[in-house]
């Protein structure tokens, strides 16, 4: 009956923006302490970190880092220095991963406070940790409310189906698609997760599971082809997901696969829910069609380490994500409770980087 | 513009069993030759040899097989030792693995000339032998079958989308699924295949995108849970799988992962055909529900190699097979031709181990 108490990403003692390497679990816990803008990047690009808000909080939290360090070594002391320091570090984040949306949010908001007007380099570098600190608490914050709100979908003894990994790991917090469920186990109610593997790269068999046992929730992992029989066998009642970007009309991206699970889901009369916090809608993007789909090496399919398991001559295709259309979709819960088609999402301006 | 060269089984020239290690492709083509019973057991249990028709094809040719390795060292002299020995082999073989029924349909054939008259143990020699190649050249033949009628479904620039390995590798011939490509393909109409991985053993990968390609039919690997959006997209015009076993109502057990390719080929408006030979008909099962699903080891999905990928608390759910319901098949191709719903099979009463 507890929640996680570790967290994926969160401040070092000194400053520093400290993650877990999630490319290690569930074989090796390591934290790592990152100082350059290199390094973030670099661990959002390969997914030591990922999960749409945890990329967004680390990239807020990492320009934030990065820019201590260097003042530290007795860089960046004047504030047109620093302003130049965290517009292409924003820059360099931006273009590590194209589709969670939460990321550009993040650099919108980090990138706002250049255009304030401030005394001095010390007064901008405190603003700019302040800002990064509110991100990582109001991600943190959201986490308890989609557990809080998602909850209320759940009953006792329910079996839930999820994707991917959208739970602690994936945010500053408890979670997302995974909060409810930590919420529901934490009140007493009895909930297992069935974990879709998430192939090509598992976070499912290796963080969902990884995080769920931890807690004590009771996981099985399946292959994402299993999903289908276990739903006409009437041994799910809920599917759980995360989202990577939702558009105005309630077109959500996510994890590849989820989609097939929307439609399974539908044929079988079972609630599919998106859980997700308001920083990964995109209003600007009118559906789905116009969300970019992240395209990810073939080599992630084609070999298992360094065993090559596609036949040489063959072509591989490896979308990162699909999108889910609103129709599909029967709740979609943020941070402002649980919401119902049709939905309509609004909200301020993003600096997006061309599709 | 070729059909597949290579025979998944055939006999060696000195009457051995002779198949393809599948284990070890795409990486290395290793032919092995089988002359003992637990060998052959030992060859369809670690799917070193797989495929329905391919498994009951090995099982008729590998009882021969030892048997007369058993007569070459001096055993089995007398035909009660014979008949003794075939019954034994057959009952081993018959353990193997429970859900295709070609299995239990050669093994069938072979026992029932156990009962007819033999004068002398060379000629009951003789007549297994010669029933295990007119299962071998039959299989042979009904691929070819199953290509000249699937191949009516196929129009040039068709994007055809394939689960698991239902191709040459599967079967005596060219395969199942795969064979009406390869008719096509041979014809000259240009076809293009979209391979799922197939999870957790990977032999739309390692299998299909290797044949396919040996063929020059070209081939993109896709992971299982891509499949749906290509389709959403509108890049798949026909759905061809195999089958392990069709009940009589048409119901039909494949590779785990095929039924939710039955539910989203439906929701997409996509034809979804099942190629098989009558030899994967059971008529004494009524419908799927009764069809035994194979239960695998956890590691295939819990380990990637020697590496474990699912966390140590997490259960794993590792079924071989799922049941599509006939209602979500618009065709069946058997080497009698196309078939449309309702299905009614009929055939001889086979004799299958308890469920």
């Amino acid at each position: 009956m507890t929640l996680p108490s570790f967290r994926a990403v969160q401040w070092a003692p000194d400053g520093a923006l400290r993650i877990i390497d999630q490319r290690l679990l569930p074989g090796e816990f390591v934290e790592r302490d990152l100082r350059s803008v290199v390094d973030v990047a670099d661990a959002i690009r390969t997914l030591a970190v990922r999960g749409a808000p945890a990329i967004g909080v680390a990239a807020a939290m990492g320009i934030v880092a990065a820019a201590d360090a260097e003042r530290a070594s007795g860089f960046l002391a004047d504030i047109g220095a620093l302003r130049r320091f965290v517009y292409d570090a924003a820059a360099a984040l931006q273009s590590t991963r194209p589709t969670a949306v939460n990321l550009f949010w993040a650099l919108d908001r980090m990138r706002a406070l250049l255009d304030a007007a401030h005394i001095d380099v010390l007064t901008l570098a405190a603003a700019l940790r302040a800002e990064a600190e509110a991100i990582r608490a109001e991600d943190e914050a959201m986490c308890e409310a989609l557990g809080r709100h998602g909850a209320t979908l759940l009953k006792d003894g329910m079996r839930v189906l999820t994707h991917c990994n959208a739970g602690a790991l994936a945010t500053a917090g408890i979670g997302t698609a995974l909060a409810p469920v930590y919420a529901a186990h934490a009140a007493g109610l009895r909930v297992e997760v069935f974990a879709d593997e998430t192939r090509p790269l598992l976070q499912g068999a290796r963080l969902t599971a990884w995080e769920l046992t931890r807690a004590g929730v009771p996981v099985t992992v399946i292959t994402d082809g299993t999903a289908a029989s276990l739903m006409g066998a009437g041994r799910v009642d809920l599917v759980l997901v995360g989202a990577d970007r939702i558009a105005a009309n309630g077109d959500a991206a996510n994890k590849i696969g989820t989609y097939a699970l929307a439609v399974l889901a539908k044929h079988h009369k079972i609630p599919f829910v998106v859980v997700a916090p308001s920083s990964s809608v995109d209003a600007q993007t009118a559906s789905g069609e116009a969300i970019p789909i992240e395209q990810r090496d073939a080599t992630e399919i084609a070999q298992l380490g360094e065993r090559r398991v596609a036949a040489a001559g063959a072509t591989v295709y490896n979308p990162a994500f699909d999108v889910t259309p609103a129709a599909l979709i029967t709740h979609i819960v943020t941070e402002d409770g649980v919401l119902c088609a049709p939905y309509h999402f609004d909200r301020a301006t993003l600096s997006l980087p061309p599709a």
